[in-house]
């Protein structure tokens, strides 16, 4: 089956001041979504990255999939790494670690392969799940993801969440999101406030929820010496402790002396992260992402390599919409080596462009869509005010610390900070 | 589309008097074939071993199988787990590793995988290639496979081979395969004889077919001290060296000081001796094989294990017909990293059980079928007479060693006898 024509369109969504490492998120998330016009009218959804810099290496391929076979993804994977040769995407919002030419490409691949999958399942009548294997599970579990935040925006009303920084407005928050979502894990972004603090926060959880199993992620805000200190102050608490400090070799020395498991998405970012990490011991758990592991297929034959060094897997999220959330239902019901609850920021938005009742959380956990293909339908009317709010707001890639500086004058990253 | 019947049938097929480390090949191999009968008139054919043992593993998951889906391949894991739990079959003829559970498991599941893969192809129309990803190549490059054998089984006649022990008889029977086939590559295998002969065999090969990557397989019949003298007078000759000695430890110590890579399908068989084989850097290349690494889709996330370890990829090869060069052929073609020629036992067989015309072998490769599923068809008047054969030769298991002692009384297994 053929692609005919390819529509990109960049999104932008509503998004809470939430608080991190670099910052405070802006107003507004980008996405892209792409639409692979196929024969027989199927439709191919993809979604990911919306800052300029990603736009700018999509657009290069997309004169290039007219004709293309949506089962050729060898083919596929030619032309992405041909059109693309020598482009190193840099992510400037600093979360997602290193930058190489195979990153870029596995992440700009990884948007049409999600797209082709999605379109081979239509044509198929089967759910994507099953093009991976089939499901080994019926639902995925997924944490909650708490935030501390801001109440309001630059010049905006509050939120309905409100300002969130000390232990009491935690639970609050988190007393909501599991109210409302069922979560069992709870992660919490921390990096953002002085690690006594955040200890305090994840105690505060901690008592608060009783048996629901912790994370924290300061993203690398530590040293090595602070990661351990941490570490020993939450041992028993924490399920993992994820990306404490910046790199391979700095997470290997916490590794050997912190006692629960250390998680990352920063450190271990290609296949050519997983021979010095594993060879160092420096992570148990690996928080996989489709968008920059080379979409769907390599995150599921990750996730083997994983099970054989007896590294756990979990998923990595960065802000996302419905065609997201629905392709990393599929293939982590398609994992069977998917040791813990996956993170989403489903929650944090407000708005999508995906049909809605494809996909719902029931005790924490989406179950998977048993449609062809992604399960999901693009609300055309819904993408058209997205695709409105990114031209309006003007926005073209995030930038979490210039906007922090116009609350916090002067502020600089909290990366290794502390 | 689920499972309607399961129709299982041992068969024995024609072998000639080829020579190991364990002692010569009987007249007969045996191998199972499946067939999944399904809804819609679907077929869903796979093989694999036709020892006792293993058909007695598999008889127990024939009846829990009507009613399968065939797209639910976890499920088909869960029930194969369930009914053999606790079993260990143990492989008698030794050439393909340890045993474990996992292995037991990985192995009767890996037959009724492909069947349902297969039925998955033939349900969807497409070949079984599209279902792991796609072709990443049109045509899968196999290896000479050379013996060295006696002149005629006994009893009978002297086969059309001829005994090769010499160099020359082994140049003479490379040249007939080669010239037949067009193989680039060439394996000997060896552990026959002592190694100042093998050298001598594959120094003569060198010679006449300069330019052809070169191989030797003596299944573990040497001490490390030995495969180190080897590697060094065979060092520019080689492409690789496999299993010159027993165990991962042995292996490292042969890798440390050899100039070619080290190949393996006897020290890493299941994704248990990943981690300690990789760490202790034993292996340069993995010889995988579907049959015992848990069938198509589990042997294509192997690759990507091996990619990121830089370790190259090829494939092992029993006595085999052609349901499994399909097979083969479709998991190679769908998997990137395969870096080298992989082995296959075609030549040495004068029968099969599918329909002639669908494989062949052109410059050494076999071109991926395009029709749906794996693309072979049964031919059930050969079948019948397989199993006849099987029935009439009265094997039961593989053993080459007891039917040595018939030629060379007193005869030993070679393993790390040199």
């Amino acid at each position: 089956m053929k692609i005919r024509d390819v529509v990109l369109t960049p999104v932008a969504f509503a998004d809470p001041p939430l608080l991190n490492v670099m910052g405070v998120h802006e107003p507004y998330a980008l996405r892209s979504v792409v639409q692979l016009v196929c024969d027989d009218g199927v439709l191919g959804l993809g979604e990911s990255y919306g800052d300029a810099a990603f736009l700018g290496e999509v657009r290069k391929v997309l004169p290039e999939l007219a004709g293309q076979d949506v089962f050729d993804l060898p083919g596929l994977k030619r032309i992405v790494a041909r059109t693309l040769a020598g482009t190193v995407l840099t992510d400037e919002h600093g979360l997602i670690g290193g930058f190489s030419i195979r990153k870029t490409i596995a992440s700009v691949y990884s948007l049409f392969e999600v797209a082709c999958l999605d379109a081979q399942g239509q044509a198929l009548g089967r759910p994507v799940a099953d093009l991976l294997g089939g499901k080994t599970r019926d639902a995925v579990e997924f944490s909650a993801y708490l935030f501390y935040k801001y109440g309001a925006h630059l010049g905006a009303d509050e939120d309905s969440w409100g300002e969130v920084v000390t232990p009491e407005a935690l639970v609050d928050e988190a007393k909501r999101m599991v109210g409302e979502y069922g979560f069992r894990s709870i992660k919490l972004k921390g990096g953002v406030f002085e690690p006594e603090q955040e200890i305090d926060g994840i105690r505060a959880l901690a008592g608060a929820f009783p048996g629901h199993p912790l994370r924290i992620d300061p993203n690398a805000a530590w040293t090595p010496e602070t990661s351990v200190r941490v570490a020993g102050e939450l041992d028993g608490v924490l399920e993992y402790l994820e990306d404490p400090t910046p790199g391979i070799e700095g997470m290997a020395q916490v590794a050997q002396r912190a006692n629960m498991p250390l998680a990352t998405n920063m450190c271990v970012v290609n296949f050519g992260d997983i021979e010095p990490a594993f060879r160092a011991r420096a992570i148990g758990v690996l928080l996989s992402d489709h968008h920059f592991w080379g979409g769907m297929r390599d995150t599921q034959a990750l996730s083997v390599t994983c099970e054989s060094f007896g590294v756990g897997l979990s998923m990595h999220s960065n802000s996302h919409l419905g065609i997201s959330l629905a392709a990393m239902v599929h293939v982590a019901a398609a994992t069977p080596h998917l040791s813990y609850a996956c993170d989403t920021h489903w929650p944090w938005k407000t708005t999508d462009v995906i049909a809605p009742g494809a996909l719902r959380f029931v005790d924490g956990a989406v179950p998977v869509p048993d449609k062809p293909g992604l399960g999901v339908e693009l609300d055309q009317d819904a993408l058209a005010r997205a695709h409105e709010d990114y031209l309006r707001c003007g926005l073209t890639k995030r930038d979490d610390v210039t906007y922090m500086r116009k609350y916090r004058p002067g502020f600089e990253p909290n990366t290794a900070r502390w």
